[in-house]
């Protein structure tokens, strides 16, 4: 039986045309706003410009911080905090990636306290206060515009995780696919990855949700299968490009898994340890970790669940051995990988070695010392599916 | 290009155990609470009692306006907008269907105004102010429980029209499948005919929308059609009563329609007049309407829609001529409504004639003269196809 809650406060504002409401939006929470980006390709493609167009017909004073890193980083949210306490600041704009929302939401939280922001991540404090979020989102893979939570980074520990509470979903998120026709071919792949990690870590489970939800996450999964291609290939394709970005917010909003989702999250707190100590990008490892992931989990308990994804999301013949179709359904996954998303196959090829593996692996089971996903994954079978990632 | 916004601001309790928070979601937005509900059906299956003592676990002083009826009579939300203003209600609980929930809305504007709470309807007036709305969902159906209208019907005039606006939206809505195993089958029918034509009175359009939305909405179709004679058959089969009850939120509440949706609504004006002249169920006059609609708009302009439908809903197979598979697929529609769902097949067997059917279809094309769907119908259209039906 379900039992769950469902409730999202974000409005969003999708397409060109509603993209032009930016600067009334943002002036309805205030008059002083702190603008958050990255490292600068919104100057290049000129929505820099749009925006600060935007804020300024409103009669905003815009302050900025930009230079958020992918894997954003805590003492950039530091200094961003600091501006916010200094300068009065009512509303945060952050106009980029995941990563600048993330960041955003922590700048959102810090701002309100007088403690080091990167206590919210590191003793799990949730939020009791938060500046008013509004994000412009320019890539589709997080999700961050429609959920509530942020993932950070401290370089000086290796320690990536979240910071999340019901205060830090953005008030408005302006999703504009023409905004992601300048996304590099590399990032749309490891951004559509990330999609479906998000869908598949919890559909991948013993217990199926509710049919029509099950069938609401085959079809998004189908959807980022059939477009990521097309927008690596035709970036300015508006059709891949629309599908991706509302798949990137659903995959990730609590819809699809309300009433189960038992199973979420497992390979992500795993990657977040390769991208802590190696700074690669989420989604690759991501694609590095998945098949290795589905190969290990494979048994006699969950090899029903795999016919399911090997028939209906990949089309195989049905009419097979249950581990047959299993089996190619991973080799597929990996095809789909590591040939038309074109991400590197092996950790190795990221300059990834083994010796920290066992210490990664602890740490993707914090807190609870074991990831309680489709399959139980102790330490040691972190460190396995690590190894065959080499 | 999709250009549009999406925002649900419902607080959805699904499931037994959530539904054990209804006390203290109501206690939240006051402690003196207007109950409304319907004929009777939550004294007999004991609903009433324990959502009495979840109240009075919680304080809260609780009046009560029963005997709502299907159809929502205006009569009725005066007296309650009356109760509300002199016993100084804070909050109203509505414990039903869609047509409590529906009234409910229409009381939580009228208790706020000093004028006649149908000026909301026949002025169009959108409410400033309103009384806010918690609810128990006791039949899937109108989707009330997740959008921001009500249709109130008013028997001196003949008229049932909408009253609506973003304020209207419950702040929570408790749906629990369980409190649906009661439901009778001839009204599971009728719940689930109008679910589906909430559907796909927009799908039917000749310029679908982004292919995950167009997909997630046949999936809710499929859903529907495949659970429906399930729960009529079982009333207990808690599967299909759980898919049922989500399915009619998702059916209504703008994500399914994110950014499409100009063919919404084409029916369901039709069917309002069939109501408010002949008092019948709105599910049932959905599904009369329906087959004669779809054989009524099939042109060389609309066929490849039908093809879909065909094909994707009806597993038709696609090697056939389009405007066979399109038949076929009007076909199969009919059976389902007449046979699977047992509704009656003609207006003429609920004594239903055509003498008002000129008056009725200029009422359906109003305000405009023309009901804009998936194809433009002008009244003398909408009296053909009310002809169809006899």
């Amino acid at each position: 039986m379900s039992n769950f809650r469902w409730s999202n406060p974000v409005t969003v504002y999708f397409g060109p045309e509603q993209f032009k409401e930016l600067g009334k939006v943002v002036a309805s929470y205030g008059k002083r706003c702190l603008l958050v980006y990255g490292g600068g390709s919104i100057k290049r493609t000129g929505l820099y410009d749009k925006v600060l167009d935007l804020l300024s017909e409103e009669g905003i004073t815009v302050f900025e911080k930009g230079g958020v890193e992918p894997n954003p980083k805590i003492q950039h949210i530091r200094e961003a905090c600091e501006i916010c306490k200094e300068n009065g600041i009512d509303v945060l704009l952050a106009v980029g990636g995941g990563s600048v929302i993330d960041a955003t939401k922590c700048i959102a939280a810090g701002a309100c306290v007088d403690f080091d922001p990167w206590d919210f991540v590191a003793k799990r404090i949730m939020p009791q206060k938060a500046l008013p979020i509004v994000d412009v989102l320019t890539a589709a893979a997080t999700g961050s515009e429609m959920d509530s939570g942020g993932i950070i980074s401290n370089p000086e520990t290796n320690d990536k995780e979240g910071v999340g509470g019901p205060l830090l979903y953005p008030k408005a998120s302006f999703l504009n696919p023409e905004l992601t026709f300048t996304v590099p071919k590399a990032q749309t792949a490891a951004g559509s990855f990330d999609i479906l990690s998000h869908i598949w870590e919890g559909w991948f489970t013993t217990e199926p949700p509710m049919t029509m939800l099950d069938e609401v996450q085959k079809v998004v999964i189908r959807t980022v299968i059939k477009y990521a291609p097309i927008a690596m290939e035709e970036p300015d394709n508006l059709e891949a490009r629309e599908n991706l970005m509302w798949a990137s917010s659903w995959a990730m909003n609590g819809f699809m898994s309300s009433g189960f989702g038992k199973s979420w999250p497992t390979n992500h707190p795993i990657e977040h340890q390769l991208s802590a100590f190696y700074d690669i990008t989420h989604g690759v490892g991501l694609a590095i970790l998945t098949p290795r992931w589905l190969r290990y989990c494979l048994s006699d308990e969950t090899v029903s669940r795999y016919v399911t994804f090997g028939t209906d999301i990949w089309g195989i013949d049905p009419d097979q051995d249950p581990f047959d179709i299993a089996n190619q359904a991973i080799e597929k996954t990996e095809e789909f990988c590591f040939k038309t998303l074109g991400i590197p196959s092996t950790l190795t090829e990221l300059g990834i070695g083994e010796e920290h593996f066992q210490e990664m692996a602890e740490k993707a089971c914090q807190p609870f010392g074991v990831i309680n996903g489709f399959r139980r994954l102790e330490p040691k079978d972190v460190v396995e599916i690590l190894k065959m990632c080499l």
